[in-house]
């Protein structure tokens, strides 16, 4: 990829952890889309110099466009337009146009109907949203705030300037797109693909192994760029490269799928939930959870019509709840433990059977920190698994990590467990 | 704050914007409650030019600390601490200890009983995650990565190499902090007091005029640096100062507690989830859940030792499990909608009965994207509450945003109002 971009992050609530950023990476994801190679992301507080010496940097760094988000208010610390104007000598001035704009917004919203009535705190505001530097491209707002893009200069990248609210950001960025100034800076910039297998049960160091071997036996796999991530139990192997390069990725997933055709279970970027949903077909599920709380449940209602397979589900957290709501025998319970696989697949069948569903899930296990007995240790999960017309089993597993890690990889194992078993019918 | 830090986050997975960062916030927040000013937060790709680019780049920004997250993996896309190894002119050498260490690490995980029997890909990982710069303190890993503290040069900061995964890093914090590394670059800090308040339904504006207002009439309000954050449905006021500017802050806090008495519910941090199990007293809680689909039990289950309150729940997606399990009358359901103030009382006095609870809490709503029916738009959710002793009742809210959005929103709710109802006690 020839085309290189810098993402600028402004504001001391990103900078000081206090809320999560959500634009940069949208917009690299965006910029990636589009083939756009994106070398660095920078987070600064509401100090000008410090947003002056970030784009100091990506311009050393030889970025064709630097993207900023953020600082665009009507507020005394809403400084980029002012900070970007003198980054590239252009002096601010005032866009009659983008006033009017602003100003009929506002006056929409609190259905002032002339501009006389507006308070001059109102009218100071819009007069400071409205300065826009000389010669550059003025990007009609969402909200009150106006992006800008301003063209490359000598040695200069260009500057495209966007709100920090992630709304109005992603409702302006097709018109930002459209720009001289967007449109030169990413002239060259070659579409790029990414393709992501996915795998359950792989560990980093085994997957590290084959891609050393990738190295030397895949043709062409220097062309790909190939990252790696563990989330949830799960690895995901995500490869980017230009139209030109397909083949070679095509025999890097053929390599790593002999490899590890057993843990690889998706190849076209669909995660196990797809996979559920799909090999559930036309059947129903329900949940049993004791140590996961609910979250298995709340996972199999996450996507939008997840009422067509899924009914619902009891968290039955205390042994009581376990007899009383899906039956599971009590002296089992004081012979077995809660956390037992006999105790998993009663849970399993007792909620299949008093919801009245094909499939069911049941969780039973030991999140920690306290819990631990002789021979179940912190981390000990049983999974038991119930279809109709088939054996209910149970497995047991030992996860390591805190009480949140267990609970989170208790979810990712007992949806895999489901789908594997729905995947032998 | 005289002492200025530093982050680097590394991985192609957060620059591309497939996962968000959790510690570039962490490590922002825990050096600002030291009293260290962050003056940047950089995030790079797993490429050593661009690494090094960040590392130069903040070295002439003239802080005392940088703090590296990621690439410590045992793969050939971790590169930051031969990186900084070069940054900081110090050879790659073998850590004997620390090989040991990592080896000891992996045969727990694996119940290999001698290093004979890993295989070779395993002993090439921990002899690349056992290579330390010369001179350099080592941090004994959490996982299999140890830190790595490299002491400050000539023009050249301190720098703080630790592992990506947020529990890894997290875990290796406190002794981070000890080494001497990392002490001596800290040394001139001024430790701050960090204060947070937390309202629920007080609105970014409203808070924002108040802060207006406060700036005039509190005295010493400009040597408290104040910082708001919404948040699932709720506002964290959070306040950083010096030890000698606590009569300031105090005065803020009776400032907006007088303005806001109804909204702000928490003075010392603590969260609604702890305020909940306070009031609960000896009460046991049981939950039903249609469109927050465990969300809420999730929540319940989610502090160590919640089975001394948390009974369990029921997920009732479908009307048939409202109806079957918790004994919602189907002609109410028929009559009054799934998502109605009656269907939610009868969830909560349904669920409280049969899990033989003293208090109950129901969701019902749309969450979106389809559902609405007339007079029922996307967003609407009906949430009951049951209090043994008392009448059970039911409100309606109206809640903006996507799916996942009215989903949080619900939940936080849901614990507010139990919050209030048990506060009336």
């Amino acid at each position: 990829m020839s085309t290189r971009a810098g993402i600028v992050v402004t504001g001391t609530e990103v900078l000081s952890g206090w809320i999560a950023d959500r634009n940069g990476p949208w917009v690299s994801q965006r910029l990636l889309e589009l083939g756009v190679d994106v070398a660095h992301l920078t987070v600064c507080g509401d100090r000008p110099d410090d947003l002056r010496a970030q784009l100091d940097f990506l311009s050393t760094q030889g970025v064709d466009l630097i993207v900023t988000t953020g600082g665009l208010g009507p507020t005394a610390d809403d400084l980029t337009v002012a900070t970007v104007a003198e980054f590239t000598s252009r002096p601010l001035a005032r866009d009659p146009e983008m006033a009017h704009t602003i100003e009929s917004v506002i006056r929409s919203w609190r259905r002032y109907s002339t501009v006389d009535e507006l308070p001059s705190s109102t009218i100071a505001a819009i007069e400071k949203q409205a300065l826009i530097p000389q010669g550059a491209e003025a990007i009609p707002p969402t909200g009150t705030a106006p992006g800008v893009a301003v063209p490359a200069g000598e040695a200069r990248p260009a500057v495209l300037v966007l709100p920090g609210p992630p709304r109005e950001l992603q409702s302006m960025w097709p018109t930002a797109l459209t720009t001289d100034t967007v449109t030169t800076a990413l002239r060259d910039r070659v579409p790029a693909t990414l393709e992501t297998l996915r795998a359950y049960g792989l560990s980093e160091p085994d997957l590290a192994a084959s891609l050393v071997d990738a190295e030397t036996t895949v043709a062409g796999f220097h062309a790909l760029e190939v990252t790696t991530c563990m989330r949830g139990g799960e690895l995901e192997i995500s490869t980017q490269f230009a139209a030109n390069d397909a083949s070679a990725y095509d025999a890097l997933a053929s390599f790593l799928l002999e490899r590890h055709s057993d843990r690889i279970y998706s190849t076209d970027g669909r995660a196990v939930d797809d996979l559920l949903i799909e090999r559930l077909a036309d059947r129903t599920i329900v949940t049993a959870e004791s140590c996961t709380g609910g979250l298995v449940a709340a996972r199999l209602t996450d996507r939008p019509g997840s009422s067509a397979y899924m009914l619902g589900g009891v968290v039955s957290y205390s042994n009581d709840v376990k007899t009383g709501a899906i039956g599971v025998p009590a002296d089992m319970i004081a012979e077995h433990g809660a956390v037992s696989e006999e105790v998993a697949v009663a849970m399993a069948d007792g909620v299949a059977a008093r919801l009245h569903a094909d499939v069911a899930v049941s969780t039973t296990g030991i999140a920690g920190p306290g819990g631990a007995v002789p021979g179940k240790p912190v981390g000990t999960v049983c999974i038991g698994v119930a279809v109709a017309g088939r054996d209910t089993f149970a497995v047991t597993r030992q996860f390591p990590g805190d009480r949140q890690q267990v609970r989170e990889l208790t979810v990712a194992a007992a949806l895999h467990l489901v789908v594997d078993t729905l995947g032998f019918d």
